[in-house]
């Protein structure tokens, strides 16, 4: 492996060049501290001026990524480099790759998007709350146009959507898509139709617990999962985000849903996820921190290590065996007239009641909330709408419209509102379009990490066996060892080849829900 | 008065001042927002990035506030003005003043200082939960010589103290303080005497409240003074704070203290009559913002308007009486032995015994919890000892030991640990010397603002009366009429002589001080 601690005439290009992407990251890390502030403390009334510090500072990060002097600077680090292979080569090519595409742009360019983006996020906040898309579509019309300029301006030899995919999904196309995503759409549909048939053995779900239990839970949850509250710090968020701030400060904010006592406790077993992801990529140091390769690779790996900890073992029998005396005793605490009688049944019922709790197997209109089974069928539609929006003829005004009629041919669903709608995800607020497929990646790469995970930890059943016993630690250092430390030397469907030895595909995701769908309805 | 559309001519130099103007106030907000993440999100790991963040915007900011661009800028727009009088005037003026002063800065020690101040705001922290001076001294001895180099560089006809308290109160000297302060000195140890001799009389302090209620009476305080969600933000951080993230984005903050059931809430009123200030300035519209008459002029004028509403409404008998029915209830609900017997008494006895709990007149250790007779001694205490710092020969190490020993002297107490004596406030950690005496001014100030709003309002004792009616309203009207909007065309000692007609001095203050003590020592 190639140091750069390696050659003493090597030193001086690379130690100006590591000093300017240090400050560059104070940046952008100033930044993210602006919008973890905007999404858990800003009063409503700042989004205005809010929108212009981050403009500002995303025209700072612009001029910074793609100024004569950083390519003075990465141009002789890449001379003194001269094409040698390893990390420090990697990392000057993601450099290189990334100043190509800031270069590319406008400078006012960056600062509109970034004003539209905060501008777009107070609307879309209004017009979800009062369930009215009509007061979104103006912002999401600039932000489509910005966008579409943004992919004119980068002229990358793929198309507009798939241009604007890359920085989510190094490498990805349309093909890879429509070829991952056929063996979902063709056996999904079978799948939730089996669960439907069960639905009558679904528990009873009109049942809730109090905001400070679930607040309790959740942070019992995040302690026994290695949460460190000098490093990580918890809010909430009308959406659930995770994110960092700097090399030793984290945050994950979850929310809480009336009438859902689970989901403030999956969407932080998700959100933790993330950042044990973050926590673990090898930034420490002086080697990688602040190079690339110190960075996730893909937000599809990035949701991968989201789902494992919210559905592989939040979600998972084992762990529903092990939570559900902590929510029986929250749940009597809040319902004395049943909690006094130690005989009275609780809304669950038995073990496997509460398991299914913790997998509802309607589909719902949520993707959030959406099991495991439809969710990515979520997914498709969106990725479908964002191609008609970016590269086809559909009308900003039609959206709700295309979003319901696909709804119910997918799903069988029609939203009664837009808030239950095209209004539900905060991503089109900022004209983040490219960054669903994602979420679905997500799954499947979690699917095939898993099995690799078992076949060192002994076998099929190993991973519920770890967490029957309370020892998710091993998962964690699993993961710490074979995924986290690879950071940005390999794409996320190379990681998964490295890891499981084989191309990253659909059928490890498929056979994990048949076994866990037949294990949810039996009796 | 002389507007700044007055002449098409004077336009360009002044629009394009404006703009620059502009931009620094939105990397000086953003330095705002990052220091309030820090005081009540930040995870403890994140200080060491935090600082590094600060020092970058810090040294950013000096950039702008000292380069040639800007100088040119500001001597184009004076040049233009030509010495005119009205606001615009003032605004060069004061341009000028601060760009004398930052220019005079090296970048460098800018940039020092910010770091020093992240650094010895964590090493503070530590020290504070440790009750262990040494762990901080190392930092304070740091802070005092950046903070000596700084007074170095700026060279002004004052002394390093001084020069370092020009930016809280402009123009103080310490000739004016110790003539303000002589007759505290000489008239407040007889009246801390008197409240001492009628100590019997003080209800029990041997009660508490819920965290839960505490936040809801805070609530209920703030929407009656005016708060607005929608522009305003609450959150708990150690030592409470307000601030302004934007010119619609003011945050507070408060703190729960064990055994203090009214610590919170007169906190709360303390700080939303800083941000009320900060609400009235003349920001909005085109003409003061983003300009320097938009800002407050002195830490000692906004001092008087938070202990305006911490003290001469949030202390006063006819607010005691109007909040102990719901103190009564929170109390009642939290000790239901009490609470079912309606004839069962509360711990305070009667609301004349209730009012003395707002107003213990025993003297404590803790500055931000003591009665408003035996205050000011604590400043006198702070400023001898920072002139001892910074101007005398006393070493850093020996800090705890003058201060218990001049605590026993003014107030005859002593402190058993650091973290009730040197260490309790947060000021020092970031190197602020030259801050505390605004907090005595603010008293005075306060005082003599009420006398000139009594005045206006009904005569003697027309404060009270208005409060009793619960019409606080007319309060903040007057002094959104009379205060707010002068900004900083007026320093503090003119503001208040504009005011109240007269030069600041320390009757009204000690005659308030008088007669209240009367009242609450009455049977």
């Amino acid at each position: 492996m190639t140091s750069i601690q390696s050659s003493d005439q090597g030193q001086a290009p690379l130690q100006k060049l590591r000093a300017y992407l240090h400050t560059t990251q104070l940046l952008g890390s100033i930044h993210s501290a602006l919008y973890y502030d905007q999404n858990t403390a800003m009063p409503a009334a700042g989004a205005e001026w809010r929108g212009e510090q981050l403009a500002l500072l995303a025209q700072q990060l612009h001029g910074r990524q793609s100024s004569g002097a950083y390519a003075d600077l990465l141009a002789a680090a890449e001379a003194q480099w001269d094409g040698a292979s390893g990390p420090m080569g990697r990392n000057l090519q993601l450099l290189r790759q990334e100043f190509e595409r800031q270069h590319r742009l406008d400078a006012a360019l960056v600062g509109h998007i970034a004003q539209a983006q905060a501008q777009g996020y107070a609307r879309w906040q209004e017009a979800k709350a009062k369930g009215d898309f009509s007061l979104f579509a103006p912002s999401l019309q600039v932000l489509v146009g910005l966008r579409q300029e943004q992919a004119r301006q980068l002229a990358e030899p793929r198309s507009c959507w798939e241009t604007l995919a890359q920085p989510f999904e190094p490498d990805i196309s349309k093909a890879r898509l429509d070829a991952l995503f056929a063996p979902l759409l063709h056996e999904l549909p079978a799948l939730i139709e089996r669960a439907r048939s069960a639905a009558a053995r679904q528990p009873s779900t009109a049942w809730d617990l109090p905001e400070s239990s679930q607040q309790k839970l959740c942070q019992e949850l995040l302690n026994g999962w290695g949460f460190d509250p000098n490093r990580c710090q918890t809010d909430r968020s009308p959406h659930p985000f995770s994110c960092t701030l700097g090399p030793a400060d984290f945050r994950i904010t979850t929310r809480v849903v009336a009438g859902q006592p689970l989901s403030a406790l999956l969407a932080t077993a998700h959100e933790w996820g993330h950042s044990l992801y973050e926590q673990g990529l090898p930034r420490s140091g002086d080697h990688y921190f602040p190079w690339p390769l110190g960075d996730a690779t893909s937000m599809g790996v990035h949701e991968s290590q989201s789902l494992f900890w919210e559905c592989r073992v939040g979600r998972s029998q084992a762990f529903a065996q092990r939570l559900e005396p902590s929510i029986a005793a929250a749940w009597s605490l809040a319902n004395p007239g049943g909690g006094a009688n130690p005989g009275s049944p609780s809304p669950w019922g038995n073990s496997q009641g509460f398991w299914r709790c913790l997998n509802p197997l309607e589909p719902g209109m949520i993707r959030v909330e959406a099991d495991e089974i439809s969710y990515c069928l979520h997914i498709v539609l969106r990725y479908e709408l964002e191609l008609a929006l970016l590269e086809g003829d559909l009308p900003v005004a039609e959206l709700p419209g295309h979003w319901n009629r696909r709804m119910a041919e997918l799903l069988d669903l029609r939203p009664s509102h837009d808030s239950e709608g095209c209004l539900q995800d905060v991503h089109w607020s900022e004209g983040l379009f490219g960054y669903f497929p994602s979420y679905a990646l997500g799954h499947l790469i979690s699917a095939q990490l898993g099995e690799a995970m078992e076949r060192d930890l002994g076998g099929a059943g190993s991973i519920e066996a770890r967490v029957a016993k309370g020892d998710e630690a091993s998962l964690k250092q699993w993961l710490g060892e074979h995924v986290y430390p690879l950071g940005r030397q390999v794409n996320g469907e190379e990681l998964v080849k490295q890891v499981s030895g084989q191309d990253l595909r659909a059928e490890p995701f498929l056979a994990y829900l048949r076994a866990k769908l037949e294990r949810l309805v039996a009796p």
